[in-house]
């Protein structure tokens, strides 16, 4: 009867948005696994010892608008005034087209990093574009596909100094009028690795004491300076000279590549990027072709495909801290893809002309508030300068920013006496009379006389940029809007199918989560507004620090990480300082299992801590005995364990609780890496079995999106004892900052916040449940094709499983490779490749994939199964067969047609979509000739159009 | 050097964005066409006598953040209350999966209407669910694919009545509890058409009087009624019977179909489309099998392509009004497509258990305050009812009307001692909780028992419906999103190509212009709000129509028309009303030349005006000695000519104002179809040379997206003589309107003003000629491989061009199809068929192509008349070659290829792109067939998640 009220919950976010799986089909997938229910899975999975008492309970889960009014209760809880603060975050327009088409679009904001070439020729041009961009700006041959933040491609650029430099000394300069983050962070970076900082005036250098010297430029407080007389003396001392630029006032000033500086940083936010409370932005680095092995992070080259077309790929790819571990010296694992995107495609958009005008723009704007700020008797600081000018106003500091206040507009007190202004793109007439007004002066700002400037005229910039033809596209909108289509259609994201990759937790990134990124209470706030103004924020962020910790059973949290590495950086850094607080400095040894993620050991050495390699079982868990003598043998010197949970080979160890006890007992901390919290959630508090420190990847577990390879966010969870250790403040300019903005890529956090306010205590348990169902029935599907390597004592695995295909590359010659490429005829983004375990994939369904999806998923795999087996009895050729030729592109169906196999087997293997078929678009990608003939910025004669 | 200023204006968005060639490629361009410079190609082409004397000027152009920043300070003016006003308007909630996939997709919004069935799969699919979801709940076999709103929908129902009744009783019963905007539009159209409306309660229903009846379910102030007794006894008079009926209570209700009815008409507004002060949204209208020729508007049927697979095209397109011209009873030209795609995905989203819950949720909660209301002794009337009460509340009326405006909740006040209450999907308990307080009870909405309801149990639906398995999808939201991904991928639209569609004016719809739909402040607007509330939509619309008048030389206008059509029988109700005024009753005669566009005839006969057709002279203008006879002939009887310019053949026609001076010579009124608007602005004024009244395309001309037909706008511009004659407000029930809502699709309205703010006048005139530019410069290339119909004197196209394709049916056997398909496969949809003249295509490139993409259409057009030449040659086959199978397909890749030609030149002609190619999804579509076996639902058997 109609009036009998159902049951069906339409706004259920959990069950019915975000877990995949109907009811229907989990009983179905249940009934395959032959388990009654899904806590019978859950009790076959996970060891009794461990479990959670108390359910989660967060209350009553909001609708997608409930949470939506929330969150804009929230957001209006900020206040949106002009900050004028400069210090390396500037208000910026953000051109439209860019954020519909790729800030809002999930075939932008969706895909994985581009690990798998193929299927990531979009975004890989799109980072080329701003590999060029910043190549041209800075003026050196390299750059790489962004970095987090300024502050940490400040530190990054100190330690490769270090690595290339061939001085001898062991200190470090730097600038003095570096923006105090930078100072901060790389400070914290230097004191474990024992590098002296000294801070002073370039005018104090002293080349021959430094490997290296950092320069601000423009200084935070307005100072523009040729820094060759320094760098020259640098060079005569054998020391590198490192130049953090604003790329903007490098469309009229001297870069740094002609000042001879060897690295270039900076930060790329004001093209396009809202300032969002701190990030995320895209920082850069770029370097001398010499040096280039030596750059941390990622980098975009040039190869060709097996056809011999030109086809992009991930260059380089030995430098990563996966294959150096502890040899590692830096743990860069992530980039800002999704901010470096925009920040290209703004280039792209406006072109050197448009970025000239607008930077010439921001300056006259500054030269005329300036000029009449003198006018009025004002001392003005320095004489030249870009977009930032420091007034001497004595004691009137506090009045003059309260009546700008007044104006709504934040200027940035400098020192007892001083005011800093910095203007930026989006600086009206009406803000520069109204910081008039804030000093006094009364007038308009109607003197448009162009040729008025402060600029050095010594300094004037004399090299071309942006020459490649993609930064003079025709600039229409519908062109633009169609370039960033055609390249967005060229990868293969979320949006269109599962991402089963292990350890990366691929899971729905829904757009209510998403709205309110783009919110300008969100969006527009800068980092150092005034606390009441980001009441908004801090409402959020206490919740959500709240809720983190409730989830994981730690006491407190830190926000400032941005990346998972940084967060296991912050958590040993955060352990080492609390054994110093006790006076028991000589705690150096991190234990780590050899089958930890590469970063693991990265990131303890970056500590300063000293990695010693823990053994595995033949079943893949840590050899507890192994734990047991080296974490003896370490004795007091015993400063941490560094362990994945459940293990990087996806089981849940029964032995984690000895490890913790083992560790403590010897007076070491634990740190629990939290990349695999997607499989504990509601079910395990990692500081209930033992963890001292966690770090939470929030883009793999929380809902954040991947944005192609960043935005991240990785808040570490610390036990109360640990508390007074977390990161400090980075604006202080103090050592204990891990980065650039306290609360790291704030502008993201809403999107956690949402998915934690929708899904509720039960939902989240639910999903952790759904997605150990999830993998577990897929290993059970693929169970007889292929061995699944670890399982649990159960005979279950967690929330993602190993398949082991290192036997065929005997029995057929087929590499995991092979298999990766010929999933993309599938229309899947390959499981990860060879990690934990060289030759073997590792498949992580999550939560959110539905059961018709994960079948056809195991359809592929079950079909390129038999396709080995065919090769293995001799029915297919051992080179010439559907694997080694994959992907099968419409080039090899257009073209002649001269192998073994029909076209029909080639294109549409089992699991691929008939009418909506994914096609890639080249065929497989060359990586030894890429590397060994390396491209890393737009190749010339490119018609750009696409048009043949 | 860098501090000199450089001229490049990166903010122009006139120059820069909207207009497509560069100034480069515009030179390139003119050298073409060998003239010196714009405007001397405009002096060649635009005739000196109608020239505007003086330059559009609307004072600085606005950037896109300024036009943000104007439209937020706007938009801030409005106020977002709740507004629980009912009247066929109702809050809902749309899943930001649909409203970020969907409404902010171009994918979506900038797609054409799907005439090309082959590349428009995706959305033909999505209306179909529109369909399917309509006849279902309506309890009808056929559904159409939207009309334009509620009211029109009963008025285009009233005179399917009239042509499907054998009744020959002259009148049409109205139920007087149907919404007074739908009595409102039925009265205006019956009055011209002769037939009587009777307005009365059903109770007073006299069937042998009447050809049908017009029944409201439920009603206006909340009846809740079976019309099985009133249906049949009109059965027994061989008339009609209507219901217009809520879609969600047909949830839990008696459906029409089960009553009866022969026809069901509604609005799906609470499917997800928000309020938006009154549009846009879809109305429906289904009807019994044996009727669906005579429905109007568009209806999408199930046929199968060239191999037999299911393909997807709009169904008995021989209805439509430009085959029937003056004997078409209906105008009906456009939908509302992209607002019935969400509806659509709504149903999808929600699938019949959620939309039952959701009907049943707003039930109770209208129950609930009911209950409480009627325990504080107030009178509620209906006593069963489903979302609507009405509360007698004698003197107090104001008084509490004026308390809910204090707790943030609008009230209908119904009567002098009455107040309706309508709840809705969004109505949280703090707004009955509000209500209850406005009504003087305090009390907190907690009781949920879920068994109290006020439904009529005589009514239950005993039916199933959405019982498809697309309405039983897996309703995760990434199931959703790559649903909607997949479908969007099959169109082609203008994130990808060029549209070059004839009379359409496929231009550019920039981001930043389609932003402010969204906003709150706009979309969450009832109708019916107190004025004050929409002050700055009432800013806005002011605006925006004195812009309009200024631009086209009127001096008032009516936003009110809510599509083209519309706009032309509003403006000749307009002349109709003044003649009636001036006593001259007996002016019925419109002199409309052949080539007009169907839909002027048939508003002309919808507005009781007698059709004359004047001739078309050899070289396609007016015949002006025709024209002269024709109106002498008229005389006194002469109401009004009706002419389109420039013409619909693509030229200036040096005669217009001879053309209005014989009509007002006669007495009559000049109505200028605005289509061709785009060809005019800032160089022509139509009231400056001759027009009394136009409509204009605001989804032509002024940016709105077609929205894959629909939404569209078309209000209509008057001299001043006619202004008191223009549409009245539909929400007195009075004759006189046109649509149900005062501004039409009020909501997208901003999209209008934004494009003329960041236009200015100047840019507004120099994409005018740029548009002129642009067709001549596609004419002047296609020279000799094509002949171009018709030209001005001197020698040049308007803004678009008539190619003859006619000749190549004889000498090669290739239709105009052919070459339509085959343009499918180098990417382009093609240009208008077979309009206005048989057998040629109508060229339309708008100012927002770039020269690029002109040159890529243009090599595609070339080589496709070498095509032709080598079957003329007999180098080809004339049956099969390229032409005929067109469009290839991966399907025609994959399999075998017996063609006299490579797949090469099948697949990748002159024009296509390489890597970024588009694959129709289907190949050549069979329209006989699927007229022959009529489907118009979803088929059976469907696996909908495309995979095989």
């Amino acid at each position: 009867m109609p009036f009998t009220p159902t049951d069906y919950r339409p706004y259920d976010f959990a069950n019915r948005r975000h877990i995949g799986p109907s009811p229907a089909e989990m009983a179905e997938m249940l009934a395959t696994l032959g388990v009654a229910d899904l806590d019978s899975l859950i009790d076959e999975t996970v060891p009794a010892s461990i479990r959670q008492s108390e359910p989660l309970d967060f209350g009553k889960p909001l609708s997608e608008r409930e949470m939506l009014h929330r969150m804009r209760v929230t957001a209006s809880k900020n206040t949106v005034l002009r900050s004028l603060l400069g210090q390396g975050y500037h208000g910026t327009v953000t051109p439209p087209a860019i954020q519909r088409n790729i800030l809002e679009n999930p075939a932008w904001y969706t895909s994985y990093t581009p690990y798998q070439p193929e299927i990531s020729q979009g975004r890989l041009e799109a980072l080329l574009n701003f590999q060029t961009m910043v190549a041209d700006l800075t003026g050196l041959e390299v750059a790489g596909a962004s970095l987090l933040d300024e502050a940490t491609a400040c530190a990054e650029a100190m330690t490769m100094a270090r690595r290339i430099s061939k001085s001898k000394a062991n200190a470090f300069f730097v600038d003095e009028n570096c923006h105090p983050q930078n100072i901060a962070v790389v400070r914290t970076r230097a004191e474990p690795l024992g590098i002296e900082v000294i801070v002073a005036s370039p005018d104090a250098l002293e080349p021959e004491k430094v490997f290296g010297a950092l320069f601000q430029y423009p200084g935070t407080n307005g100072e523009v300076r040729d820094f060759t007389p320094e760098i020259e003396a640098l060079h005569a001392a054998r020391a590198i000279g490192i130049v953090s630029a604003d790329p903007l006032m490098l469309t009229l000033l001297k870069e740094p590549g002609a000042m001879g500086a060897d690295i270039a940083v900076g930060s790329t936010q004001r093209f396009g990027v809202p300032m969002g409370y701190g990030g995320p932005h895209a920082a850069y680095m770029a370097c001398h072709e010499d040096h280039k092995r030596a750059m941390p992070g990622r980098l975009v080259g040039v190869s060709v495909d097996a056809r011999g077309n030109r086809a992009y790929r991930l260059a380089l790819q030995t430098r990563e801290q996966h294959i150096r571990r502890e040899k590692a010296t830096s743990n860069v694992c992530t980039a800002q893809a999704l901010l470096a995107v925009m920040a290209g495609f703004y280039a792209v958009f406006h072109g050197p002309e448009g970025l000239k005008a607008i930077a010439q723009r921001i300056h006259r704007k500054t030269a005329r508030l300036a000029r009449k700020l003198e006018e009025a008797g004002y001392e003005i600081a320095p004489e030249k300068f870009f977009d930032t000018i420091t007034v001497e106003v004595g004691h009137l500091q506090r009045g003059i920013i309260l009546a700008a206040l007044k104006e709504g507009v934040n200027l940035r007190p400098v020192g007892k006496t001083k005011i800093g202004i910095t203007l930026d793109e989006a600086t009206r007439s009406e803000v520069i009379e109204a910081v008039w007004r804030a000093f006094g002066v009364i007038a308009e700002d109607t003197d448009f006389s162009e040729d008025y400037h402060r600029l050095p005229v010594e300094l004037a910039r004399e090299s071309a940029y942006l020459t490649h033809p993609v930064f003079h596209m025709n600039r229409a909108e519908t062109e633009m809007m169609r370039y960033m289509r055609r390249l967005s259609d060229r990868d293969l994201a979320l949006d269109r199918a599962m991402i089963p990759l292990g350890s990366c937790t691929m899971k729905l990134n829904a757009a209510a989560e998403m709205m309110p990124v783009s919110w300008r209470e969100f969006s527009m706030l800068h980092p150092l507004c005034p606390p009441d103004q980001a009441a908004g924020y801090r409402a959020l962020i206490d919740d959500l620090k709240e809720k983190l910790c409730t989830i994981t059973g730690y006491d407190a949290m830190s926000m400032q990480p941005n990346s998972g590495a940084q967060g296991e950086y912050a958590g040993l850094m955060t352990i080492r300082a609390y054994h110093r607080a006790r006076g028991q400095s000589e705690r150096d040894i991190c234990l780590i299992p050899r089958s930890a993620h590469g970063t693991n050991p990265a990131s303890a050495t970056m500590a300063g801590l000293k990695v010693v390699a823990v053994n595995t079982a033949e079943n893949g868990d840590i050899d507890v005995e192994d734990f047991r003598a080296k974490a003896a043998e370490a004795g007091e010197r015993l400063a941490a364990c560094m362990i994945t949970y459940p293990s990087t080979h996806g089981v849940f160890e029964g032995t984690v609780r000895e490890i913790c006890e083992i560790t403590h007992a010897h007076g070491g901390q634990v740190y629990i890496d939290g990349a695999n919290l997607n499989a504990l959630v509601g079910l395990v508090k990692l500081g209930e079995i033992g963890g001292d420190v966690s770090h939470l990847n929030l883009h793999k577990t929380f809902a954040i999106p991947h944005g192609g390879g960043g935005p991240g966010m990785g808040p570490i969870g610390v036990k109360a004892h640990l508390a007074p250790y977390l990161p400090a403040d980075p604006f202080t300019g103090e050592a204990g900052a891990v980065s650039a903005a306290p609360y790291g890529s704030a502008s993201v956090l809403p999107i956690s916040w949402a998915y934690i306010l929708m899904m509720g205590g039960a939902g989240l348990t639910q999903a952790t449940k759904v997605a150990i169902l999830n993998a577990n029935y897929i290993a059970k599907r693929l169970e007889g094709a292929y061995d699944v390597l670890y399982k649990g004592p159960g005979g279950r695995v967690a929330h993602e499983c190993i398949i082991d295909t290192r036997p065929f590359e005997k029995s057929a010659g087929v590499t995991v490779d092979d298999i990766a490429k010929r999933l993309m005829d599938a229309g899947f983004h390959a499981p990860t490749m060879s990690w934990p375990v060289a030759g073997t994939l590792m498949i992580e369904p999550t939560e959110s994939e539905t059961k018709a999806e994960l079948d056809r998923f195991c359809d592929a795999m079950l079909a390129i199964r038999e396709e080995i087996r065919a090769i293995e009895e001799g029915r297919m050729d051992r080179e010439n067969n559907p694997l080694k030729n994959a992907p099968h592109t419409t080039e090899d169906l257009v073209g002649d047609w001269n192998r073994p196999y029909s076209r029909e087997q080639g294109c549409f293997p089992p699991g691929a979509f008939r009418i909506d078929k994914y096609w890639p678009p080249v065929n497989r990608v060359d990586n030894v000739y890429g590397d060994r003939h390396l491209v890393c910025t737009c190749p010339p004669m490119e018609s750009y159009t696409g048009a043949d």
